[in-house]
């Protein structure tokens, strides 16, 4: 599918890019191939803008000389959507990173698309307010990753996902032109909403070069709760029983006995808070600016723990500090799965929030008939779960199996309600699966209105819809 | 545009409708040629389904005839979105009307389009759970509208509007095909957002017949304000001072002088409550479920009044009946201007949050130059602005007038950053000022997509677009 003409290209840019803007040396071009997952592929040429005319200029010319697009951040995707699966063009927004305004007054902020988001919320706490969706990767993810994936994480069960944030977007189609969507109003209903078409279509359809989102005062307290059950079934009721006080805490995340044992290994100094034999761990945190309020929220749910079979300990950090470390073991849940110094595929399903502890039940029936280890963790409060499953490298057996496992777990989740993927993308990983969630006539709808954005499907190919679809 | 063959089709609905689903008298017909707007369009048929089969079947028909079709629900719109225009098919979704499930573990619902609003609320309230949009027609109109219009009212600037709440909808496209996007998980990012897309389309892209709507614990406890200002600049910085304290109300709505005085004039019982003298009202509610934090919240909110110059009085509310009292002036708004027994003009636009009260301003001066009358009220949390503009009856230089100054106040909002229409929809009314607001290639890529939706055109015909934008 690449053009062979890649150096008539590389000539048509240097009228109008500097020569640091372009890269074609193999090695130069190995820091654009790779993102989280294990996969790689080399691009033809990588291009670095600074601006959003750049960017058009680019597009324009790729499109004349019919070349792929892949749109990249900072790599930091777990779905593969920013490999140049088809070589091509890479066009890094690296170097668009500044932070355009911070409107305190109506609690707005204008980034470039490769702002890192670790770096905004720095700025951001200067004036004491907060963006909150905060992937794991979030100091060297950048917002407009975040935005092409629809960047969730823990706070999204009170704060919502990115698209929840993003009030206005610049883009370039993929033949040059500038549009933009909605702006700097909360509301908006003038025509279609791109806004969020655009947010989480893992930059098939333009790519982002400016984001208006809305960012909220810091909330200035929050309490942590830890909990460990012995029955998964548990997990599900704590969840309701929270809800039903009226209570929406800013994160509820689980961990099943896998991914606790992994933790204790790992960390040892978090193992004296471990409870190795538990089904399952609990962490809630809620949070607000009135400490009457959240310390009442945080006894309840204390006094909900006490109430509720199932549950074998509950404890509160006392500080700040106790709260880090609690969160420390969730955060390195998959930093210590991956020291285990196996390979993995990753899954990111997502069910209706009470179905989650059953889905994580059948993958532990699932799993023990097979050689292949299953460690299960996520959002219990968004009922989004990660599926690691390990086997060891170069084992083409376990490989297999592993497979096996993932279509079955995927198959489970479309059966309870669910979606292949809450937070990740579809990307390369999941796209195989897309017809066990779609029909035909879904997926072919969704094709037509990639063709409305990109009709000689230049932009970031292969991604999103199944290889064979016909 | 309309197909010659009425009759026909009609012969061939009648082979899976029975006849009390099919209207074809002009008696019958005009209890569905108009909505909230003053317009009025005839159909040649009204179709009323009980099923997505039966909507399935009359599409797939229609498309065969060529014949346009209208979604209809509750004809509360304000801005013609359900008007058939073109005559042809009007399909009113009011017979599907079954709230099909309150699933209280997972705190989500699932509806058919016709089910009133209140109605769900109503029911809603028997598990103590609320669905956050709630316009002011809510008790006729129908969720099916409100997702076509993505409704928001008071509640959004803290609880946000339609589209926030939808997770899944069953739609039929214009070839009968039924597609089904999202569904009832709070996360999904596999595939194009179409429920994002669908929601707030106006019935231009596909009649959506089944809705999955996320729903919260109706909080227990509020707290109701109204400030007097002397100022409308002090408006501006009362909202900015709020929302920097971290507070994040559940409403801040905001009258101005001219609508204070009509409902001093229309309810005689809340004049002692009104302050004719001045230049602006502002209603902010707060809510939650602990006590000591919303009353922390309404205290510090009469204590920035305070310290605020521009507020010439400020007052609480010390129980449920007198918020209701302060409400009803809000809500008695829009009925109090009609009482005037004028025709009039409504703008719906939106601004970013701290300039609305200057766009007011700008209103107000350019109004003093003529003969027209302007009120503006609306929800200044939101930046969102309803602007009536009074015209004699059947006064010509008036009308003119009116639709000068709806020029000039739609041309100073995109000026101020602003949008055509936060809540209200494009619709008929709005449509030739789109061009104000995008540029060609933006409104060229938004057809594009309606034309992955409906190639012929068929469905709800003549709305959001301009008639000629060549």
């Amino acid at each position: 599918m690449t053009s062979k003409n890649i150096p008539d290209f590389i000539n048509k840019v240097r009228e109008f890019l500097k020569e640091e803007q372009i890269v074609t040396d193999k090695e130069g071009m190995s820091h654009f191939c790779y993102d989280a997952t294990e996969m790689r592929f080399m691009p033809d040429v990588v291009l670095l803008p600074y601006s959003t005319e750049e960017v058009s200029k680019i597009m324009k010319l790729a499109n004349t000389f019919d070349l792929p697009i892949t749109p990249q951040g900072g790599r930091t995707g777990l779905s593969g959507g920013a490999l140049p699966v088809q070589g091509g063009l890479v066009l890094s927004l690296l170097r668009m990173n500044k932070i355009c305004e911070i409107d305190t007054k109506n609690m707005q902020i204008v980034v470039e698309p490769g702002v890192i988001a670790a770096d905004l919320q720095e700025e951001l706490k200067k004036h004491n307010l907060f963006f909150p969706p905060d992937p794991s990767s979030t100091v060297e993810s950048t917002l407009g990753g975040n935005v092409a994936e629809n960047a969730g994480y823990t706070r999204a069960v009170k704060y919502g996902v990115t698209r929840d944030y993003v009030l206005g977007l610049e883009a370039v189609l993929p033949d040059g032109e500038i549009i933009h969507a909605g702006g700097r109003t909360v509301k908006n209903v003038t025509g279609y909403d791109l806004v969020a078409l655009l947010t989480g279509s893992e930059g098939t359809l333009a790519v982002v070069t400016k984001i208006i989102c809305k960012v909220l005062p810091k909330p200035a307290i929050r309490k942590t709760c830890i909990m460990y059950l012995n029955d998964l079934g548990a997990a599900a009721d704590l969840v309701v029983a929270i809800f039903s006080a009226g209570i929406l805490p800013c994160a509820i995340e689980f961990m099943d006995n896998v991914s606790i044992n992994c933790v204790a290994d790992y960390l040892p100094a978090a193992e004296s808070l471990l409870r190795r034999e538990a089904a399952a761990l609990v962490l809630v945190e809620v949070d607000g600016n009135h400490e009457g309020a959240t310390e009442f929220e945080a006894r309840r749910i204390m006094d909900l723990c006490t109430g509720l079979s199932g549950v074998i300990e509950a404890n509160r950090a006392e500080n700040d500090e106790q709260a880090e470390q609690l969160w420390r073991i969730r955060r390195d849940t998959l930093p210590a799965l991956k020291a285990k110094g196996k390979d993995h595929l990753e899954a990111d399903v997502v069910v209706p929030r009470y179905q989650l502890p059953f889905l994580v039940r059948f993958i532990q029936e699932c799993a023990t008939a097979k050689t292949v280890k299953v460690a299960t963790f996520g959002h219990a409060g968004d009922g989004n779960l990660h599926v690691t499953i390990q086997y060891r490298k170069r084992n083409f057996a376990e490989l297999d199996e592993a497979h096996e496992l993932l279509g079955e777990i995927y198959r489970k989740t479309i059966e309870m309600g669910g979606k292949l993927t809450g937070e990740h993308g579809v990307g390369i990983t999941a796209k195989d699966y897309m017809k066990i969630q779609m029909t035909p006539a879904e997926i072919s709808l969704m094709k037509r209105i990639k063709h409305a954005f990109d009709p000689k499907g230049l932009l970031n190919p292969e991604k999103i819809f199944p290889d064979n679809d016909a």
